[in-house]
Formats: C-alpha cells, sequence, structure tokens
C-alpha cells in the first residue's frame, strides 16, 4: 500500500522520530473540540527544515497526506488526519533562531510557543504580542490567522508576520516576504500563506514582529445595565484615538461563573476589562480620559490600577473566564462559537445571540474582544447527550448567519478547519472558489491537511 | 481581427466612453517615470461595476488585453499597453459609496483620489491616511500597495483596505474581506489583489480602514552630522514606543536642492522631519522625548511646535522636496529608485547609495521613510543622452541588489511593474514562480495587464 510504502521510507529518514506508537497516534488523533477522534497513520516529530522537505518529497511520491500539528490548541480540528496519513509534529523544531533587537524582529522555528518566546525575548525589553489565550505554537497560530486579546492594538498574526520559509507539496522550498517593515514586490505570499490552515504548504521558519514592552500600563474594569452602552463607550474611546492595549467584554453569565468559580461578588452585568500600555503619564491619562467616557454612557465608575497585582488579578478573571464557565457546569464539554462583526452591529449580535442561547436547552456565557468586534459563545454541552450538540451546532450556526447578515465574518480567530466550511459560500460566494483553484494549482493531489478550509 | 471586434462590441457598450482619440490614446501612453510611450488600442470609461463586467467578458472573448488605469502616478509602467488593448480609465467611477463613522470605514470607487476621500471626510472627523505623496486614486494605491510618509504610524495599503469587490479575468465577480476588523476565514484573498498591481482582475470597489484625525499634532526638525545618528535616534524611539506618525530623512543633498529652491538656509546636513499624533499633552511629551533622544545622538536642538502654520511648512519643504531636486538640474527628467531594507541596515544603505551615486555621471539627492528603512534616490537624468540613463539604471540594479544583500526588497512602495521584474527572481527565488502559477490560475490567457509583475 501506498501510505506503508511512504512509512517504511519515513523510518529511514527520521528513525524513532516516525511514531506508529498507539498512544501517539491517540495523541494525535483529537482536537479540543467535537470532532470524532481520526487518528494518523503515523506521527512524525521532524528536526530540521531539511527533514521537512525530504519527508514532503516522500509523502509526495506516494500520495500520504501531510498535516501539520503545532500545540494541538485549535478548535477547528485543524490538525485531524481525516484521511489518514502522517502528521507532521513540529514539537522538535522549537528553537528560537535569531533575535535581533535593533530591527525589533525574531526568526522562530514553527514549533516555538508564544509563551517560550516570551520567555526568550524578556532580556531584550521587547515581546511578541498576539495572544490567543492557549500557548499555542507560532507556526499553528500563523497557519490559523490567530489573534486575541492584544489584536486592537497590536493587530493579529496577519500584522506580525513579516515572512515564512514553507515547503510546498511538491518539495520546493520558498521563502516568503522579507524582512523590511513593507515591501511592494509582487504578490504577498507571506498572507496568502497566513491563515492557510497547512493546506498550502508546511511552514518551517518564521520572521516575527516584535514590539516594545511598554514602559507603564494600566488597567481597569467598569460594568454597564446594557451591552449598548459598553459598546457605544468603546466606539467613542477608538474614535478619540484613545489607544487600548486591550478592551475585553464579559457578559453577566460569564460574571455569574466568574463569581461562582473564585468566590468573588462582581455585579452580574456586562463588563468592560481594558488596558492601557505607553508612558506613566499617557497610561494615567488614556484611564482618566476612558473613566470620563464610560461615565458619560451610564457605567459603573472605572476602577483602575497601574500596580502589577492588580491588573494580574483583573486578566486572570479574563483568562479564568473559560474554566469558570466549564466548572459552572459540571462534566460539560465547551463548544466555542467565534463570530466577528463590524463593532456598531456588535451589541445586535450579542443580544440576539443571548436571545437564541436563552431559548435553548443549553447554556452558553458571551466573552470577546470588543475592540475588534469578536466575540465567543462558549456553548456547554453534555457529552453523553447527542441532541445537545446538535443544538450547540444549531446556535453556531445561526451565530455564523447572523455574523454575515451583518456585515462579518464566520470567524474572527479560530479558522475554518473542519468546523466551519459549511458557512464558506454564503461568506466567500465565487471566492470560495477560487480559493479551491489556489489550493489545486499549488497542491493538485490534495496532500496538504486535505478535508480543510477550502471545497 | 479579434482586438477591433472587441473594441466594436465596447462601442456598442460604452458609447463614447469608449474611445481612440488620439490624445486619449497619448495621455495613456506614458508613465511618471522613463518607460518608451506605448499607446493603447483604446480607452474605456466604464461607470458601474456592471459595466466593467461586461466589459472583462467582451475582453475576455476577444483575447483582448485589459489595463486599470488610476491617476497615472505610477512610477514602473503599470499602466502601460505593452501588448495593446483596452486601458480602463476609472475616473468616472468616482464615487464615495458609504462612509460608517461608527465603524471606522468607506466604502469607495476605485477612481475616488485619496485627497477627494479626505475632501469628502472632513466633516466626520476622520481620515485616510495613506499618503504616497502623489494625489494618487485609490483603486491605483490598492493595486500597488502603495505607502508613504505615515505608514510608520498607520500602515500602509495592505493594512488598510478591508475588502474588496474585483471582476476577475473569467467574468466571475468576487467580494474579498468583511466589515469586521478581522477573519480567519480561508485564504486571504484581499492580501493577495491588493499588489497585484492589476494582474489578477479589475477592482470596482474598496472597502477601507478609517482614523480618527488626532486632536492634536506636533511637528519639528533637527540635523545630524552623520546618517548614523540619524538612524540610531530612530531606531531608539521606536524602542521607546514613542509612537511617531511620520519621521522622514533627507540627505544634505536634498537640503541643498530645497534651500535653491525655497530660499532657505538650512544646515547642508541630513536631517529628520518627525511629527507625533496625540492629545495636546501626549504630543507635548512625545516631542520632547524624542528632543531628549536627539541630543543624546549629537543631533542639533529638536525644534518642534504644534502650530499648525509652522507644521505646514515643514510638511511643504518634505513635499516640495522632489520638486526642489528637480529644478536643481533644469531640463532634467528623475528616474526614482525605492529600496527597502531593515532598519538597522538603512545608514549603510543610504551611504553605499551615496557613494555609487558619488562615482557616477549624475546628481541623485536621498529622501525617504526613515522609520520603515523605506529611501529613494531622485537620479536625475539629461533625457537627451542615453548615457546617462543607463547610468541611472546602473544605479538603480546596484540599489536593488545591496536591498537584498541586506535583508531587504527591491521596492518598498512603488511595486514591480515593467520595472522590476528583473528583480524579482533574486528577491523571491521559487516563489517567482509560484505567483506566475497564481496567476496562470485566475488569468490562463494572460489578458489583466500582461507583461507586468510575474515571469
Amino acid at each position: 500500500m501506498a501510505i506503508e510504502q511512504a512509512l517504511e521510507e519515513l523510518h529511514n529518514l527520521l528513525g524513532e522520530r516516525l511514531t506508529r506508537a498507539k498512544s501517539e497516534l491517540d495523541t494525535h488523533s483529537h482536537s479540543e473540540s467535537w470532532f470524532p477522534s481520526t487518528p494518523p497513520d503515523a506521527v512524525a516529530y521532524p528536526v530540521s527544515q531539511d527533514e521537512v522537505r525530504r519527508l514532503v518529497q516522500i509523502c509526495a511520491r506516494h500520495a500520504c497526506p501531510m498535516i501539520g500539528w503545532g500545540a494541538g490548541t485549535s478548535l477547528e480540528g485543524h490538525g485531524l488526519a481525516v484521511r489518514g496519513g502522517v502528521v507532521v509534529d513540529f514539537a522538535r523544531m522549537n528553537k528560537v533562531l535569531e533575535i535581533r533587537p535593533a530591527d525589533m524582529d525574531v526568526t522562530v522555528q514553527p514549533g516555538v510557543t508564544r509563551e517560550a518566546l516570551n520567555e526568550e525575548l524578556r532580556a531584550t525589553g521587547l515581546f511578541f504580542p498576539v495572544d490567543p489565550g492557549a500557548n499555542a505554537s507560532l507556526g499553528g497560530m500563523a497557519m490559523t490567522r490567530a489573534s486575541g486579546t492584544t489584536t486592537v492594538r497590536y493587530g493579529s498574526m496577519r500584522d506580525n508576520v513579516m515572512g515564512l520559509t514553507a515547503v510546498l507539496a511538491d518539495g520546493r522550498v520558498i521563502q516568503t516576504g522579507s524582512r523590511a517593515r513593507k515591501t511592494a514586490a509582487g504578490y504577498d505570499l507571506t498572507a496568502l500563506m497566513v491563515g492557510s490552515e497547512g493546506t498550502l504548504g508546511l511552514v518551517t521558519e518564521l520572521t516575527l514582529r516584535l514590539h516594545g514592552i511598554p514602559e507603564a500600563t494600566s488597567a481597569g474594569v467598569c460594568a454597564f445595565e446594557r451591552i449598548e452602552d459598553a459598546v457605544a463607550c468603546v466606539i467613542e474611546t477608538i474614535q478619540m484615538g484613545i489607544p487600548m492595549a486591550r478592551i475585553e467584554f464579559i457578559d453577566a453569565a460569564t460574571v455569574r461563573a466568574f463569581n461562582a468559580y473564585a468566590g468573588a461578588d462582581m455585579p452580574e452585568a456586562p463588563h468592560l476589562l481594558v488596558e492601557f500600555h505607553g508612558s506613566p503619564d499617557s497610561v494615567a491619562q488614556d484611564a482618566d480620559r476612558f473613566g470620563e467616557i464610560v461615565a458619560d454612557h451610564d457605567g459603573s465608575p472605572f476602577q483602575w490600577s497601574t500596580r502589577e497585582e492588580e491588573r494580574r488579578a483583573l486578566w486572570a478573571m479574563r483568562h479564568n473566564g473559560y474554566y469558570a464557565i466549564l466548572a459552572s457546569r459540571p462534566g460539560a464539554r465547551a463548544i466555542v462559537t467565534d463570530i466577528c462583526v463590524p463593532i456598531s452591529r456588535l451589541a445586535q449580535a450579542v443580544k440576539e445571540t443571548q436571545y437564541d442561547i436563552a431559548g435553548s436547552t443549553i447554556p452558553g456565557p458571551i466573552l470577546g474582544h470588543v475592540g475588534d468586534g469578536n466575540f465567543h459563545a462558549i456553548l456547554l454541552i453534555d457529552p453523553d447527550q447527542p441532541a445537545e450538540l446538535a443544538e450547540a451546532k444549531r446556535l453556531s450556526a445561526a451565530m455564523a448567519d447572523r455574523a454575515l447578515r451583518l456585515g462579518g465574518t464566520c470567524t474572527g480567530e479560530h479558522g475554518i478547519g473542519m468546523g466551519k466550511t459549511a458557512f464558506m459560500r454564503a461568506e466567500h460566494g465565487d471566492g470560495w472558489d477560487v480559493m479551491g483553484q489556489l489550493k489545486a494549482t499549488l497542491d493538485p493531489r490534495n496532500l496538504m491537511n486535505p478535508g480543510k478550509l477550502v471545497p
């Protein structure tokens, strides 16, 4: 059999670093979501770009699917070997290759996680800002065009990947972009690869933008009676040009879960959590000006601090929000939705979603990156009740439809994978066929992460 | 003949708005650069997306090349009909379709110029920041991935085009992106189209990000003895996180030209021109902190002001730099080069370029967007001396080689067109072939702006 032949040659190339051990296949058979477990035929652990290139050549020769794997934190089944083949786990390509402080950029292998990178950067005064919550690998983050709490200030992976090296399906190695801050030299292949979910090639190196660790940070929290007021407050802050580093929304149900989880007693109302980066003077001014806008929109007094322990407590709440929500229904599994709309439509989108969830059989607290118009309902289902999974899928589909109706997108940051292909036609029309044509051009035999993203 | 047949059908579609008048063909036969004049077979002035779609269908049926035309300010011959065909001039598709202040975005037709857009935005408190100098059309700016003096703060067209509508070579109309601030929904077709120089389709609508007009602006100027000090000062400012809205470099030769042109008496040394946007307090603080960094790097005292007339005088100097340089050699024609390097290599790149030009037979003052590592030598040639054009091409090629050697790109903002294809293999390797494959997939008969960008 062709795949068996590929595995034999891969074993010759990688030795013990090609494994078919059951535990390894199991680990790489499921994601952090509801998709059925689908073990690959083998797991490969390359250590160099040249090994990846030779691996791709072997797989291409024997028509063996290749599926990239980072930290396994994807939420849309990106890493699942739905047509068999080899999962290429980049865990051993985890070196920070070169940090260039004067240029504020860094070149890394794809298996470096964002936390590991920031650890290595600590002495430089620089940091990598994209923070999707999970300690994802930078290769995985590039492939899903990840973003998160700091995107409103620092951008997403789209904005922070300057260039990359990729092995294409035919074994060619291309280097995209450059270390210049901008370029007008031809098609933007970097942007084509970022967000391509491993369907066009395997990334072996990334050059990323870094940012200066702010001299000072202020952060604070405030409550609103109505979601509309919270959103209006955010719109006005953006229009005033007050540079928010984070601006997060949590709804009353999330606060309730957090109160129960952490023994807190926050008012059960919509909240904004905000952070400013800058000089000691500027972050104080930004917080004061934001506080005035909050007051104008009937928010509770904006309580803020520049003290690190208070800021940490605030963001621990946000980062633990997911676990607090999970704990609110013991034994439940979370289906995490992810839509993004123009910010003027955000209040409407959240309220319609809350109404839908309130009328359903399952709970679904809401939190999100309000500065980007992106939010998630954490739908909690009993994994033993197929009807609840069906209900969650129905709610999720309704959210995607809503996002498109309001001028937005079916996924702000989690990607398409297997979970969102059903909405691609509605979102992109003939553009989805164009994506399929591009895929067929660069991977005519559909060996790179088949079954994801394209028609 | 096939093109004659196409023109007849186009005449039926467009009436007088398809013209073969000699004056029109002449106007659309040359660019602001040294390329030989190449008149198209006709010029079309569509007024709607549907007309563009039908125009493309007619041209496709008869294999007639289609070349988009904005304001004609491209510097690399993008709009030249080197294989004949129809120039599609978007001058009559110049409507601002919808301004959405709450979302800080706008949808425009491609023929709107950046100045016209900012005029229409005046009452909203918002502006569109990308400023390449010329009053280019927004469609043309998107197609060349334009940037300019404000890119260090607000990004280039890559960052400010949220989505677009394009008619592909086969007549399909695709809408890319969305009005959401971010999306992870499939391949980034917006980024693929931005910078594609009309080789993949004709753009009929653009949705652009807007920014708040800053409450306050400070701007100033300072001189340095050595370019290295000016660049070190900029690097430190960026690392400190002081948000510059513009940071421009002009060399001693440019100052000399400006002094002669405007009767000024600035010291003939490298200068930085800087601008900060923010609140009255923050722009004063930013200017003060910048002034301290300048002093640390042996710069002349940083003289700054928030008064509009003084700021206007400063930027008039920068914007008139090109004309001052042109006037420094009466009768000369300018060949404008455009490389971009990592900022740590900028001083080296500028000095090597100055050395090269000093050893050549033609003058070439240098100015650029130092915050992005992007600069231009304005090579002044006598149009009647072919040897001078050859010398300018030699210097330009040496600059491109230098940029690539230093980790940069052969064009920071002017694009490839006809002028830079010779450097694409060196810059992109097999990636250039990938661009060719993408082009062949979407435009297999090479009808969209043939002879540009791809192999």
